[in-house]
């Protein structure tokens, strides 16, 4: 697996896929800079009159609801509508999505308008557009946490049948039937914003390059964690600021014997 | 009052605060960055449709005008207006107020329809809130600058019933009563953009941990003029890019016992 | 030469010129902090209502067509008719424009309304501009890629009476008649995400002080190279994060003696 992913990574750098992003107004430069610290292209375009085509030069198409408004989504929907025609591969993240009822409903409006291919969020997110029935827990309930989420993440991933990719402590890769777990990250990445919105665009430029979106997903979020750990090692006594500094910076050389020396994947089994 | 800084300080860090900014596109993201270093949660949530609901999860609401526009406004007055409703304090920036006609009307809207518990600017915007009339000087006035400043302050406290944060070389807290100053801070922060924004939103994170305002407002302008001292000491001579990044990490980091070593602050007599 | 561009840096410093700028999404924070560390002044207004008023304040307006939308894009042509009306000089960054039909109908639009002072982009953006006519080489051209750009930059400042400075691995900057070519800058600077776009914002800070806008051109883009130079030396093993970040501050620290000791300004023959 890991020999896998460092040839998904080396593509990443050398095919420099464009990564079109609909994103939140809070992490558009980190988000740039993340793509290009990587080796991708990142390109920002929300106009509804450019997005359809703007989208088909790109490798995948990010959408991400973090700051949306109405107008957003209506140019959500026309790019998402066009990266289904032509072929490029959608990655959408729910940010806060169980935080207010209207974010709730646009979310469900994207996910019935689009086929996307891979869902990122936290817990909290999946569970939300996973519907609340599904996650109601019996007090007699033995399963684990850890379990739980498992459980949750590849229940929503057949929903859509979609890819999920459920970021927390450990992060859950699942296409409803294989599942992954990736043991690495670190906590300092939750003092740094749009870490998470970041990591949804960093899996655009996986999918763009790999077909397999499994195998990129959880080459993304493997590359992801690594990059942090690394950048957290010299960083993490000084604080948020030279963390993510240190991060864009990771991203640029995470290397293939980094890939074998640090990576923690497990899969599951079914 | 060091004592009850630090406490403040170290309330905002086990609460962490979910501070909810409908602010400027200049600075979210180092808004957002400064409130995770601090302890505190940002959320940034523009939608008319959302922010009523987004508002009641938050302890505070903070509205910056930095590059406004009509429909953000209205935003701001649905915001303003649910959070008054729930007991939600809200922070007013009024960046640039006095730099056009249209900017100067939209400030005053949302002072006439939102009661707002803090107005943090520097002593020209503060002017221009407090309308021009108050302003005029005498040729024979006596009063020094610094005690125009600290009048000025006291006066648009009085006239919108609220306390104003008027930063500037020293810093003064006034509820129209009862002032402070504080000779924290140091020049470099006026290099960074957004630092003025920044302090209005960590502003939001303390008073929503401290019902008493005019405390946490104190405390809120005394650790970050602290943290930015802190953060000069090593970069000022690098420059203002490393100064930003070791000011975040400052912010993550500063002890009670910087504040007591640290801090200078002075009450006026009225 | 070099003295006259020391010469005009000093006055960015002196004379602090604000700069108005209306651009893109995702790199206002780092050009307001840019414009600062260079000793400008920037601000970023957008509301139709106020940016007639706000750019009669400004020493130059720059227009940005990052991320677009129409009514940014009246927004631009109001503030730009104004800024011709007052004498404010106007900096024209084409993003993109070759990507969408849309983002060119927008560019010719803003060409077709407002007069520009100065256009910056890549050979790609300045191409679009000229549109695909002038750009066909015939089989048997004897021109290098060299010579074809500063034949396009050339005339594309004719067509449009404007300065036009295309960068690349060299930047050009010519007037249609007098053209210079600058051997400064490094390839870092690509991995970091609106350097583009801030060097149009510099060249507006440029522009601001000194009326000869082709000596106000040369001086921003040595400036801006020479300062990318020094930065890198301490940071391109290390990534773009910190490069990013050293370039702000090397921005704050280039110095006279830096200009004459590392500039590379050529200038050709006619």
């Amino acid at each position: 697996m890991k020999q896998e992913i460092a040839t998904v990574l080396n593509r990443v750098r050398t095919e420099n896929p464009l990564v079109h992003n609909i994103t939140n107004a809070v992490v558009t430069n980190f988000t740039a800079n993340g793509l290009l610290a990587l080796g991708a292209s990142p390109v920002m375009a929300y106009a509804p009159e450019e997005v359809a085509m703007m989208v088909k030069l790109a490798g995948a198409l990010v959408l991400n609801i973090g700051t949306l408004t109405t107008d957003v989504v209506d140019a959500m929907i026309i790019a998402g509508k066009s990266a289904n025609k032509h072929g490029v591969p959608v990655i959408f993240d729910p940010v806060g999505v169980g935080s207010t009822s209207y974010r709730l409903e646009m979310a469900e409006r994207i996910l019935s308008e689009i086929k996307v291919s891979v869902i990122r969020g936290n817990a909290g997110e999946i569970a939300s557009l996973g519907g609340k029935k599904g996650m109601t827990k019996g007090v007699d309930s033995v399963a684990s946490k850890a379990e739980d989420d498992m459980l949750l993440a590849k229940s929503v991933a057949n929903q859509f049948q979609t890819i999920v990719v459920m970021t927390g402590k450990d992060d859950v890769v699942t296409d409803g039937t294989d599942t992954y777990v990736i043991h690495n990250g670190h906590p300092i990445l939750t003092k740094v914003t749009g870490t998470g919105c970041l990591l949804s665009s960093v899996l655009g430029a996986f999918v763009a390059v790999e077909e397999n979106h499994l195998l990129a997903s959880v080459s993304g979020v493997t590359i992801y964690g690594i990059a942090a750990e690394m950048a957290a090692k010299d960083t993490v006594h000084k604080g948020p600021g030279s963390f993510q500094i240190a991060f864009l910076d990771q991203l640029s050389k995470i290397s293939e014997e980094n890939i074998h020396r640090f990576g923690r994947i497990e899969k599951l089994e079914q």
